[in-house]
Protein backbone atom coordinates (compact mmCIF):
# COMPACT_ATOMS: atom_id res chain seq x y z
CA UNK A 1 0.00 0.00 0.00
CA UNK A 2 1.35 3.24 -0.90
CA UNK A 3 1.39 6.19 1.57
CA UNK A 4 -0.98 9.44 0.32
CA UNK A 5 2.24 11.86 0.96
CA UNK A 6 4.90 9.72 -0.74
CA UNK A 7 2.89 9.03 -3.83
CA UNK A 8 1.79 12.48 -4.36
CA UNK A 9 5.60 13.69 -4.41
CA UNK A 10 6.18 10.86 -6.67
CA UNK A 11 3.06 11.88 -8.79
CA UNK A 12 4.40 15.61 -8.91
CA UNK A 13 8.02 14.52 -9.98
CA UNK A 14 6.88 12.81 -12.93
CA UNK A 15 4.34 15.29 -13.84
CA UNK A 16 3.94 18.71 -12.24
CA UNK A 17 2.58 20.59 -9.34
CA UNK A 18 -0.42 20.84 -11.72
CA UNK A 19 -3.77 19.91 -10.00
CA UNK A 20 -6.89 20.67 -12.53
CA UNK A 21 -10.23 21.26 -10.59
CA UNK A 22 -13.15 20.30 -12.18
CA UNK A 23 -15.49 22.26 -11.25
CA UNK A 24 -17.78 21.70 -14.68
CA UNK A 25 -21.22 23.80 -14.09
CA UNK A 26 -23.33 22.48 -16.79
CA UNK A 27 -24.02 25.83 -18.58
CA UNK A 28 -20.67 26.43 -18.99
CA UNK A 29 -19.50 23.78 -21.52
CA UNK A 30 -18.17 24.17 -24.69
CA UNK A 31 -20.41 23.66 -28.07
CA UNK A 32 -20.68 20.77 -29.15
CA UNK A 33 -21.46 18.77 -25.93
CA UNK A 34 -25.27 18.68 -24.59
CA UNK A 35 -26.05 20.46 -21.50
CA UNK A 36 -26.52 17.62 -19.40
CA UNK A 37 -25.25 14.73 -16.54
CA UNK A 38 -23.96 13.17 -20.02
CA UNK A 39 -22.97 16.53 -21.25
CA UNK A 40 -20.57 17.38 -17.82
CA UNK A 41 -19.32 13.54 -17.98
CA UNK A 42 -17.60 13.64 -21.66
CA UNK A 43 -16.40 17.12 -20.81
CA UNK A 44 -15.00 16.15 -17.66
CA UNK A 45 -13.22 12.66 -19.81
CA UNK A 46 -12.05 14.95 -22.38
CA UNK A 47 -10.38 17.03 -19.82
CA UNK A 48 -8.98 14.27 -18.08
CA UNK A 49 -7.61 12.92 -21.20
CA UNK A 50 -6.00 16.27 -22.42
CA UNK A 51 -4.25 16.72 -18.62
CA UNK A 52 -3.32 13.19 -17.83
CA UNK A 53 0.01 13.20 -19.06
CA UNK A 54 0.71 17.07 -17.65
CA UNK A 55 -0.72 17.04 -13.94
CA UNK A 56 -0.39 15.69 -10.83
CA UNK A 57 -4.09 15.35 -9.66
CA UNK A 58 -7.63 16.35 -10.81
CA UNK A 59 -10.02 17.89 -8.24
CA UNK A 60 -13.54 17.36 -9.26
CA UNK A 61 -15.68 19.81 -7.14
CA UNK A 62 -18.81 17.59 -5.48
CA UNK A 63 -21.11 20.80 -5.62
CA UNK A 64 -21.13 21.23 -9.38
CA UNK A 65 -21.67 17.15 -9.63
CA UNK A 66 -24.16 17.78 -6.28
CA UNK A 67 -25.68 19.96 -8.33
CA UNK A 68 -27.12 17.33 -11.22
CA UNK A 69 -28.85 15.17 -8.19
CA UNK A 70 -28.32 11.77 -8.09
CA UNK A 71 -27.18 11.35 -11.83
CA UNK A 72 -24.30 14.34 -10.96
CA UNK A 73 -23.00 11.65 -8.58
CA UNK A 74 -23.07 9.03 -10.56
CA UNK A 75 -20.96 10.99 -13.03
CA UNK A 76 -18.39 12.54 -10.33
CA UNK A 77 -17.89 8.42 -9.39
CA UNK A 78 -17.15 7.93 -12.68
CA UNK A 79 -14.86 10.78 -13.24
CA UNK A 80 -13.22 9.76 -10.68
CA UNK A 81 -12.67 6.23 -12.23
CA UNK A 82 -11.76 7.56 -15.42
CA UNK A 83 -8.82 10.15 -13.98
CA UNK A 84 -7.44 7.04 -11.90
CA UNK A 85 -7.48 4.60 -14.81
CA UNK A 86 -5.38 7.55 -16.76
CA UNK A 87 -2.93 7.61 -14.04
CA UNK A 88 -4.29 10.85 -12.13
CA UNK A 89 -4.46 11.53 -8.75
CA UNK A 90 -8.07 12.32 -7.65
CA UNK A 91 -9.09 14.67 -4.56
CA UNK A 92 -12.67 15.27 -4.05
CA UNK A 93 -12.97 18.72 -2.86
CA UNK A 94 -16.45 18.90 -0.90
CA UNK A 95 -14.92 20.35 2.02
CA UNK A 96 -16.84 17.82 4.77
CA UNK A 97 -16.85 17.94 8.35
CA UNK A 98 -18.80 16.88 11.06
CA UNK A 99 -19.29 15.17 14.79
CA UNK A 100 -17.22 11.96 15.26
CA UNK A 101 -19.52 9.17 13.76
CA UNK A 102 -20.71 11.33 10.93
CA UNK A 103 -17.26 12.12 9.87
CA UNK A 104 -16.46 8.44 9.97
CA UNK A 105 -19.15 7.90 7.13
CA UNK A 106 -17.79 10.37 5.65
CA UNK A 107 -14.26 9.29 5.33
CA UNK A 108 -15.87 5.44 4.28
CA UNK A 109 -17.50 7.47 1.42
CA UNK A 110 -14.50 8.43 -0.16
CA UNK A 111 -11.69 7.10 1.42
CA UNK A 112 -12.37 3.05 1.11
CA UNK A 113 -9.70 0.75 0.08
CA UNK A 114 -10.22 0.19 -3.65
CA UNK A 115 -12.21 4.14 -3.87
CA UNK A 116 -11.02 6.18 -6.96
CA UNK A 117 -10.89 8.93 -4.54
CA UNK A 118 -7.03 9.46 -3.02
CA UNK A 119 -7.69 12.34 -1.24
CA UNK A 120 -10.53 14.78 -0.45
CA UNK A 121 -11.50 18.36 1.46
CA UNK A 122 -12.32 18.48 4.91
CA UNK A 123 -13.07 21.81 7.03
CA UNK A 124 -12.21 21.73 10.86
CA UNK A 125 -15.36 23.91 12.38
CA UNK A 126 -15.80 20.70 14.63
CA UNK A 127 -12.68 20.41 15.65
CA UNK A 128 -10.12 17.44 15.97
CA UNK A 129 -13.56 14.90 16.16
CA UNK A 130 -13.88 15.53 12.73
CA UNK A 131 -10.14 14.55 12.15
CA UNK A 132 -9.74 10.93 13.90
CA UNK A 133 -11.81 8.84 11.32
CA UNK A 134 -9.71 10.47 8.79
CA UNK A 135 -6.67 9.80 10.08
CA UNK A 136 -7.14 6.13 10.39
CA UNK A 137 -9.03 5.56 7.10
CA UNK A 138 -5.78 7.83 5.63
CA UNK A 139 -3.46 5.01 7.63
CA UNK A 140 -5.50 2.03 6.48
CA UNK A 141 -6.53 2.77 3.05
CA UNK A 142 -3.38 4.53 1.64
CA UNK A 143 -5.30 7.66 1.38
CA UNK A 144 -4.74 11.53 1.86
CA UNK A 145 -6.63 14.60 3.75
CA UNK A 146 -6.57 18.33 2.82
CA UNK A 147 -7.60 20.36 5.42
CA UNK A 148 -8.33 24.03 5.05
CA UNK A 149 -6.16 26.49 6.66
CA UNK A 150 -5.92 29.18 4.54
CA UNK A 151 -8.89 29.82 1.95
CA UNK A 152 -8.65 31.99 -1.12
CA UNK A 153 -11.70 33.62 -1.67
CA UNK A 154 -12.49 37.75 -0.70
CA UNK A 155 -13.89 37.39 2.84
CA UNK A 156 -11.93 34.32 3.81
CA UNK A 157 -10.59 36.41 6.82
CA UNK A 158 -14.12 36.84 8.31
CA UNK A 159 -13.16 33.86 10.30
CA UNK A 160 -9.70 32.58 9.13
CA UNK A 161 -8.08 35.49 10.01
CA UNK A 162 -9.64 36.50 13.75
CA UNK A 163 -6.77 37.08 16.10
CA UNK A 164 -6.17 35.25 18.97
CA UNK A 165 -3.68 35.94 21.02
CA UNK A 166 -0.62 36.82 19.02
CA UNK A 167 -1.59 34.73 15.76
CA UNK A 168 -5.01 34.41 13.71
CA UNK A 169 -7.69 31.22 13.63
CA UNK A 170 -5.67 29.91 10.45
CA UNK A 171 -2.18 29.76 12.39
CA UNK A 172 -4.04 28.16 15.13
CA UNK A 173 -5.24 25.33 12.88
CA UNK A 174 -2.17 24.73 10.41
CA UNK A 175 0.01 23.92 14.01
CA UNK A 176 -2.83 21.56 14.57
CA UNK A 177 -2.63 20.11 11.37
CA UNK A 178 0.97 19.86 11.44
CA UNK A 179 0.84 18.16 15.15
CA UNK A 180 -1.96 15.39 13.01
CA UNK A 181 0.55 14.94 10.38
CA UNK A 182 3.65 14.89 11.69
CA UNK A 183 2.28 12.04 13.24
CA UNK A 184 2.13 9.76 9.61
CA UNK A 185 4.81 10.44 7.52
CA UNK A 186 5.54 8.72 4.49
CA UNK A 187 8.36 6.27 4.44
CA UNK A 188 10.24 7.50 1.58
CA UNK A 189 9.53 11.13 2.18
CA UNK A 190 9.23 13.55 5.10
CA UNK A 191 5.30 14.38 3.54
CA UNK A 192 2.28 13.32 5.60
CA UNK A 193 -0.51 12.37 3.71
CA UNK A 194 -2.11 14.95 5.88
CA UNK A 195 -2.35 17.83 3.60
CA UNK A 196 -3.69 21.82 3.67
CA UNK A 197 -5.83 24.27 1.48
CA UNK A 198 -3.54 27.26 1.76
CA UNK A 199 -5.00 30.44 -0.44
CA UNK A 200 -2.53 32.65 -2.18
CA UNK A 201 -2.73 35.23 1.00
CA UNK A 202 0.57 37.75 1.01
CA UNK A 203 3.94 36.22 0.22
CA UNK A 204 5.31 36.87 3.64
CA UNK A 205 2.39 34.71 5.17
CA UNK A 206 2.63 32.07 2.49
CA UNK A 207 6.19 31.53 3.76
CA UNK A 208 5.35 31.47 7.35
CA UNK A 209 2.73 28.81 6.94
CA UNK A 210 5.07 26.64 4.98
CA UNK A 211 7.37 27.10 7.98
CA UNK A 212 4.89 25.79 10.41
CA UNK A 213 3.66 23.38 8.48
CA UNK A 214 6.80 21.43 7.26
CA UNK A 215 5.34 17.95 6.80
CA UNK A 216 2.31 19.00 5.08
CA UNK A 217 1.63 18.90 1.53
CA UNK A 218 0.04 22.43 0.30
CA UNK A 219 -3.43 22.44 -2.18
CA UNK A 220 -2.69 26.23 -3.40
CA UNK A 221 -6.09 27.15 -4.88
CA UNK A 222 -6.70 30.08 -6.40
CA UNK A 223 -3.79 30.49 -9.57
CA UNK A 224 -5.68 31.70 -12.50
CA UNK A 225 -9.01 32.71 -13.01
CA UNK A 226 -9.00 33.55 -9.54
CA UNK A 227 -6.17 36.05 -10.06
CA UNK A 228 -3.30 33.88 -7.96
CA UNK A 229 0.04 34.49 -10.31
CA UNK A 230 3.03 31.76 -9.94
CA UNK A 231 4.91 34.40 -7.72
CA UNK A 232 2.46 34.19 -5.66
CA UNK A 233 2.68 30.86 -4.98
CA UNK A 234 6.26 29.76 -4.70
CA UNK A 235 6.47 30.57 -1.08
CA UNK A 236 4.16 27.47 -0.92
CA UNK A 237 6.97 25.42 -2.09
CA UNK A 238 10.14 23.64 -0.05
CA UNK A 239 13.33 24.95 -0.79
CA UNK A 240 14.31 22.19 -3.34
CA UNK A 241 10.59 22.85 -5.52
CA UNK A 242 8.48 20.01 -3.92
CA UNK A 243 5.74 20.08 -0.96
CA UNK A 244 2.85 21.92 -3.05
CA UNK A 245 0.41 21.48 -5.96
CA UNK A 246 -1.77 24.51 -7.13
CA UNK A 247 -5.36 24.31 -8.28
CA UNK A 248 -6.13 26.27 -11.73
CA UNK A 249 -9.82 25.41 -12.69
CA UNK A 250 -11.63 27.71 -14.88
CA UNK A 251 -8.57 28.83 -16.49
CA UNK A 252 -7.72 25.68 -18.13
CA UNK A 253 -11.31 23.78 -18.88
CA UNK A 254 -12.82 27.08 -20.55
CA UNK A 255 -9.23 27.60 -22.19
CA UNK A 256 -11.29 28.03 -25.69
CA UNK A 257 -15.21 27.60 -25.57
CA UNK A 258 -14.80 26.23 -29.11
CA UNK A 259 -14.05 22.90 -30.46
CA UNK A 260 -10.68 23.08 -29.42
CA UNK A 261 -11.53 23.00 -25.88
CA UNK A 262 -9.14 19.74 -25.16
CA UNK A 263 -6.18 20.90 -27.17
CA UNK A 264 -6.15 24.71 -25.24
CA UNK A 265 -6.69 22.92 -22.04
CA UNK A 266 -3.98 21.08 -22.51
CA UNK A 267 -1.70 24.43 -23.42
CA UNK A 268 -2.83 25.71 -20.33
CA UNK A 269 -2.05 23.06 -18.40
CA UNK A 270 1.61 23.12 -20.02
CA UNK A 271 1.83 26.44 -19.30
CA UNK A 272 0.91 26.50 -15.99
CA UNK A 273 3.22 23.46 -15.40
CA UNK A 274 6.57 25.23 -16.63
CA UNK A 275 5.50 28.64 -15.23
CA UNK A 276 5.26 26.92 -11.57
CA UNK A 277 8.33 24.78 -12.05
CA UNK A 278 10.25 27.97 -12.67
CA UNK A 279 8.60 29.84 -9.85
CA UNK A 280 9.33 26.92 -7.58
CA UNK A 281 12.67 26.66 -7.90
CA UNK A 282 13.73 30.35 -8.29
CA UNK A 283 16.79 30.62 -5.87
CA UNK B 1 -44.30 31.97 -1.24
CA UNK B 2 -44.24 31.06 2.46
CA UNK B 3 -41.09 32.35 3.92
CA UNK B 4 -38.94 29.65 5.82
CA UNK B 5 -39.38 31.34 9.19
CA UNK B 6 -42.41 31.57 9.30
CA UNK B 7 -43.12 27.96 8.24
CA UNK B 8 -41.22 26.83 10.60
CA UNK B 9 -42.78 28.38 13.10
CA UNK B 10 -46.54 27.36 12.35
CA UNK B 11 -45.14 23.94 11.25
CA UNK B 12 -44.12 23.79 15.75
CA UNK B 13 -47.03 25.23 16.99
CA UNK B 14 -49.26 22.34 14.78
CA UNK B 15 -46.61 19.82 16.26
CA UNK B 16 -43.88 19.73 18.71
CA UNK B 17 -40.43 21.66 18.06
CA UNK B 18 -39.08 18.29 17.67
CA UNK B 19 -36.52 17.51 14.81
CA UNK B 20 -35.89 13.44 14.12
CA UNK B 21 -31.90 13.13 12.47
CA UNK B 22 -32.05 10.29 9.44
CA UNK B 23 -28.61 9.23 10.12
CA UNK B 24 -29.08 6.37 9.35
CA UNK B 25 -26.03 3.66 8.81
CA UNK B 26 -26.78 0.30 7.03
CA UNK B 27 -25.43 -1.68 9.64
CA UNK B 28 -27.79 -0.68 12.47
CA UNK B 29 -31.23 -1.19 10.07
CA UNK B 30 -33.57 -3.39 12.68
CA UNK B 31 -34.42 -6.67 11.79
CA UNK B 32 -36.08 -7.70 8.56
CA UNK B 33 -34.64 -5.09 6.33
CA UNK B 34 -31.78 -5.72 3.83
CA UNK B 35 -28.46 -4.10 4.13
CA UNK B 36 -28.72 -2.29 0.94
CA UNK B 37 -29.69 1.25 0.10
CA UNK B 38 -33.46 -0.12 -0.40
CA UNK B 39 -33.17 -0.99 3.36
CA UNK B 40 -32.24 2.46 4.08
CA UNK B 41 -34.95 3.88 2.14
CA UNK B 42 -38.04 1.44 3.71
CA UNK B 43 -36.22 2.26 7.07
CA UNK B 44 -36.25 6.17 5.91
CA UNK B 45 -40.04 6.07 4.84
CA UNK B 46 -41.03 3.66 7.96
CA UNK B 47 -39.04 6.83 10.44
CA UNK B 48 -41.29 9.51 8.05
CA UNK B 49 -44.49 7.58 8.72
CA UNK B 50 -44.09 6.87 11.75
CA UNK B 51 -43.30 10.65 13.10
CA UNK B 52 -44.92 12.29 10.47
CA UNK B 53 -47.69 13.93 12.96
CA UNK B 54 -45.93 14.60 15.97
CA UNK B 55 -42.41 16.31 14.30
CA UNK B 56 -41.66 19.65 13.10
CA UNK B 57 -39.27 18.06 10.72
CA UNK B 58 -36.93 15.51 9.76
CA UNK B 59 -32.95 16.46 9.18
CA UNK B 60 -31.59 13.49 6.47
CA UNK B 61 -27.53 13.02 7.34
CA UNK B 62 -25.91 13.40 3.99
CA UNK B 63 -22.84 11.42 4.88
CA UNK B 64 -24.93 8.33 5.57
CA UNK B 65 -26.87 8.74 1.81
CA UNK B 66 -23.29 9.36 0.55
CA UNK B 67 -22.10 6.12 2.07
CA UNK B 68 -23.95 4.30 -0.51
CA UNK B 69 -22.74 6.35 -3.13
CA UNK B 70 -24.73 7.73 -5.69
CA UNK B 71 -27.95 5.11 -5.49
CA UNK B 72 -27.64 6.46 -1.70
CA UNK B 73 -27.81 10.36 -3.36
CA UNK B 74 -31.29 8.75 -5.43
CA UNK B 75 -32.19 7.39 -1.73
CA UNK B 76 -31.59 10.97 -0.20
CA UNK B 77 -33.87 12.41 -3.02
CA UNK B 78 -36.64 9.83 -2.71
CA UNK B 79 -36.80 10.23 1.41
CA UNK B 80 -37.11 14.14 0.82
CA UNK B 81 -39.77 13.93 -1.07
CA UNK B 82 -41.49 11.54 0.55
CA UNK B 83 -41.25 13.29 4.05
CA UNK B 84 -42.17 16.79 2.22
CA UNK B 85 -45.84 14.70 0.75
CA UNK B 86 -46.16 13.48 4.42
CA UNK B 87 -46.05 17.23 5.67
CA UNK B 88 -42.67 17.42 7.30
CA UNK B 89 -40.32 20.09 6.81
CA UNK B 90 -37.25 18.68 5.54
CA UNK B 91 -33.71 19.89 6.58
CA UNK B 92 -30.82 18.59 4.88
CA UNK B 93 -27.82 18.16 7.15
CA UNK B 94 -24.27 18.47 4.95
CA UNK B 95 -22.19 21.22 6.66
CA UNK B 96 -21.58 22.24 2.99
CA UNK B 97 -19.68 25.75 2.40
CA UNK B 98 -17.45 27.26 -0.37
CA UNK B 99 -15.99 30.36 -1.94
CA UNK B 100 -18.53 32.29 -3.66
CA UNK B 101 -19.80 30.14 -7.29
CA UNK B 102 -19.38 26.41 -5.34
CA UNK B 103 -21.62 28.10 -2.73
CA UNK B 104 -24.06 29.12 -5.30
CA UNK B 105 -23.71 25.26 -6.88
CA UNK B 106 -24.72 23.91 -3.48
CA UNK B 107 -27.21 26.41 -2.72
CA UNK B 108 -28.88 25.75 -6.24
CA UNK B 109 -28.59 22.24 -6.17
CA UNK B 110 -30.21 21.69 -2.73
CA UNK B 111 -32.46 24.74 -2.33
CA UNK B 112 -34.25 24.79 -5.90
CA UNK B 113 -37.62 26.24 -6.16
CA UNK B 114 -39.61 23.17 -6.15
CA UNK B 115 -37.36 21.28 -4.11
CA UNK B 116 -37.90 18.58 -1.36
CA UNK B 117 -35.64 20.18 0.89
CA UNK B 118 -36.58 22.97 2.64
CA UNK B 119 -33.55 24.28 4.63
CA UNK B 120 -30.04 22.84 4.93
CA UNK B 121 -26.91 23.39 6.84
CA UNK B 122 -23.72 25.60 5.88
CA UNK B 123 -20.61 25.69 7.74
CA UNK B 124 -19.00 29.65 7.83
CA UNK B 125 -14.88 28.82 7.43
CA UNK B 126 -14.79 30.66 3.74
CA UNK B 127 -16.94 33.57 6.10
CA UNK B 128 -19.67 35.96 4.25
CA UNK B 129 -19.27 34.22 0.45
CA UNK B 130 -20.68 31.57 1.39
CA UNK B 131 -23.56 33.40 2.97
CA UNK B 132 -24.47 35.55 -0.06
CA UNK B 133 -25.70 32.64 -2.81
CA UNK B 134 -27.86 31.20 0.16
CA UNK B 135 -29.31 33.98 1.74
CA UNK B 136 -30.19 34.91 -2.54
CA UNK B 137 -31.54 31.52 -2.65
CA UNK B 138 -33.75 31.69 -0.03
CA UNK B 139 -34.68 34.77 -0.28
CA UNK B 140 -35.90 34.16 -3.92
CA UNK B 141 -37.54 30.38 -3.06
CA UNK B 142 -38.96 29.99 0.12
CA UNK B 143 -35.85 28.60 1.66
CA UNK B 144 -33.57 28.59 4.99
CA UNK B 145 -30.67 27.81 6.14
CA UNK B 146 -29.01 27.03 9.59
CA UNK B 147 -25.34 28.18 9.76
CA UNK B 148 -23.08 26.07 12.21
CA UNK B 149 -22.45 28.11 15.59
CA UNK B 150 -21.74 25.91 18.65
CA UNK B 151 -21.51 21.76 17.49
CA UNK B 152 -22.34 19.52 20.10
CA UNK B 153 -19.45 17.40 19.80
CA UNK B 154 -16.73 17.14 22.35
CA UNK B 155 -14.31 18.61 20.59
CA UNK B 156 -16.28 21.67 19.39
CA UNK B 157 -14.30 24.12 21.50
CA UNK B 158 -11.05 23.73 19.69
CA UNK B 159 -12.35 26.26 17.55
CA UNK B 160 -15.24 27.60 18.24
CA UNK B 161 -14.39 28.34 21.49
CA UNK B 162 -10.70 30.18 20.82
CA UNK B 163 -10.90 33.63 22.56
CA UNK B 164 -10.90 36.92 20.33
CA UNK B 165 -10.47 39.80 22.67
CA UNK B 166 -13.66 39.71 24.78
CA UNK B 167 -15.41 37.03 23.23
CA UNK B 168 -14.83 33.63 21.67
CA UNK B 169 -14.98 32.80 17.83
CA UNK B 170 -18.70 31.26 17.91
CA UNK B 171 -20.13 34.53 19.57
CA UNK B 172 -18.49 36.50 16.85
CA UNK B 173 -20.06 34.17 14.34
CA UNK B 174 -23.59 34.26 16.40
CA UNK B 175 -23.45 38.22 16.05
CA UNK B 176 -22.61 37.69 11.70
CA UNK B 177 -25.94 35.59 11.37
CA UNK B 178 -28.18 37.64 13.82
CA UNK B 179 -26.79 40.90 11.55
CA UNK B 180 -27.63 38.52 7.90
CA UNK B 181 -30.55 36.87 9.62
CA UNK B 182 -32.51 40.33 10.64
CA UNK B 183 -32.67 41.23 7.03
CA UNK B 184 -35.21 38.81 6.30
CA UNK B 185 -37.66 38.71 8.83
CA UNK B 186 -40.95 36.58 8.32
CA UNK B 187 -44.08 38.83 7.29
CA UNK B 188 -45.96 36.60 10.24
CA UNK B 189 -43.29 36.04 12.68
CA UNK B 190 -39.85 37.92 13.86
CA UNK B 191 -38.12 35.05 12.65
CA UNK B 192 -36.17 34.81 9.87
CA UNK B 193 -35.27 32.24 7.42
CA UNK B 194 -31.46 32.27 8.55
CA UNK B 195 -31.23 29.86 11.19
CA UNK B 196 -28.30 28.76 13.65
CA UNK B 197 -27.10 25.32 14.33
CA UNK B 198 -26.51 25.27 18.27
CA UNK B 199 -25.22 22.41 20.42
CA UNK B 200 -26.36 22.72 23.95
CA UNK B 201 -23.28 23.90 26.08
CA UNK B 202 -23.66 25.20 29.88
CA UNK B 203 -27.12 26.49 30.13
CA UNK B 204 -26.03 30.00 30.82
CA UNK B 205 -24.04 29.71 27.08
CA UNK B 206 -27.17 28.96 25.61
CA UNK B 207 -28.93 31.87 27.21
CA UNK B 208 -26.26 34.33 26.05
CA UNK B 209 -26.51 32.93 22.08
CA UNK B 210 -30.13 32.71 22.36
CA UNK B 211 -29.86 36.66 23.34
CA UNK B 212 -27.52 37.96 20.93
CA UNK B 213 -29.51 36.30 18.25
CA UNK B 214 -33.57 36.96 18.62
CA UNK B 215 -34.09 36.26 15.24
CA UNK B 216 -33.13 33.49 14.59
CA UNK B 217 -34.38 30.18 14.70
CA UNK B 218 -31.89 27.24 16.66
CA UNK B 219 -31.32 23.83 15.69
CA UNK B 220 -30.31 22.09 18.82
CA UNK B 221 -28.72 18.72 18.45
CA UNK B 222 -27.04 16.79 21.38
CA UNK B 223 -30.74 15.80 22.63
CA UNK B 224 -30.83 11.79 23.36
CA UNK B 225 -27.78 9.65 22.54
CA UNK B 226 -25.63 12.62 22.69
CA UNK B 227 -26.50 13.11 26.04
CA UNK B 228 -28.27 16.49 26.04
CA UNK B 229 -31.71 16.73 28.51
CA UNK B 230 -35.24 19.32 27.74
CA UNK B 231 -33.41 21.41 30.91
CA UNK B 232 -29.86 21.69 28.39
CA UNK B 233 -31.97 23.00 25.83
CA UNK B 234 -34.76 24.63 27.19
CA UNK B 235 -32.67 28.24 27.17
CA UNK B 236 -32.36 28.00 23.58
CA UNK B 237 -36.24 28.84 23.55
CA UNK B 238 -37.74 32.47 23.79
CA UNK B 239 -39.72 32.85 26.76
CA UNK B 240 -43.00 32.53 24.75
CA UNK B 241 -41.67 28.86 23.81
CA UNK B 242 -40.91 29.11 20.22
CA UNK B 243 -37.67 30.19 18.58
CA UNK B 244 -36.32 26.32 18.80
CA UNK B 245 -36.62 22.73 17.41
CA UNK B 246 -34.35 20.12 18.87
CA UNK B 247 -33.00 17.00 16.89
CA UNK B 248 -32.30 13.48 17.86
CA UNK B 249 -31.38 10.72 15.98
CA UNK B 250 -30.22 7.48 17.80
CA UNK B 251 -33.14 8.01 20.62
CA UNK B 252 -35.36 7.83 17.75
CA UNK B 253 -34.41 5.40 15.36
CA UNK B 254 -33.35 2.89 17.15
CA UNK B 255 -36.00 2.92 20.64
CA UNK B 256 -36.09 -0.67 19.40
CA UNK B 257 -34.33 -2.82 17.05
CA UNK B 258 -36.98 -5.67 17.25
CA UNK B 259 -39.94 -5.63 14.75
CA UNK B 260 -41.82 -2.66 16.86
CA UNK B 261 -39.39 0.00 15.68
CA UNK B 262 -42.20 2.14 14.07
CA UNK B 263 -44.16 2.28 17.01
CA UNK B 264 -41.20 2.57 19.42
CA UNK B 265 -39.71 5.54 16.76
CA UNK B 266 -42.96 7.02 17.39
CA UNK B 267 -43.52 6.56 21.11
CA UNK B 268 -40.13 7.86 21.56
CA UNK B 269 -40.90 10.95 19.43
CA UNK B 270 -44.17 11.41 21.62
CA UNK B 271 -42.49 11.65 24.85
CA UNK B 272 -39.28 13.92 23.41
CA UNK B 273 -42.26 16.56 22.23
CA UNK B 274 -44.03 16.20 25.89
CA UNK B 275 -40.53 16.52 27.51
CA UNK B 276 -39.75 19.73 25.14
CA UNK B 277 -43.23 21.72 25.55
CA UNK B 278 -42.81 21.06 29.28
CA UNK B 279 -39.26 22.61 29.53
CA UNK B 280 -39.45 25.42 26.77
CA UNK B 281 -42.46 26.79 28.31
CA UNK B 282 -41.65 26.50 31.83
CA UNK B 283 -41.45 29.93 33.83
Amino acid sequence: MTHFGDALAARVARTSPVCVGLDVPVDRLPEGLPRTAEGVEAFARGIVDAVADVAAAVKPQLAFFELLGWEGMKVFWETCSYAKEKGLLVIADGKRGDIGNTSEAYADAYLYPDSPVDAMTVHLYHGSDTMTPFLDRCARNGKGVFVLIKTSNPSSGDLQDLPIGDEVVHEHLAQLAEAWGAQYIGPETSFSFVGAVVGAPLPEEMRYLRTIMPHIPFLIPGYGAQGGTAEDVAAGFLPDGTGAIVNASRSILYASSGKDWQQSARAAAQRMADDLRAAATRP
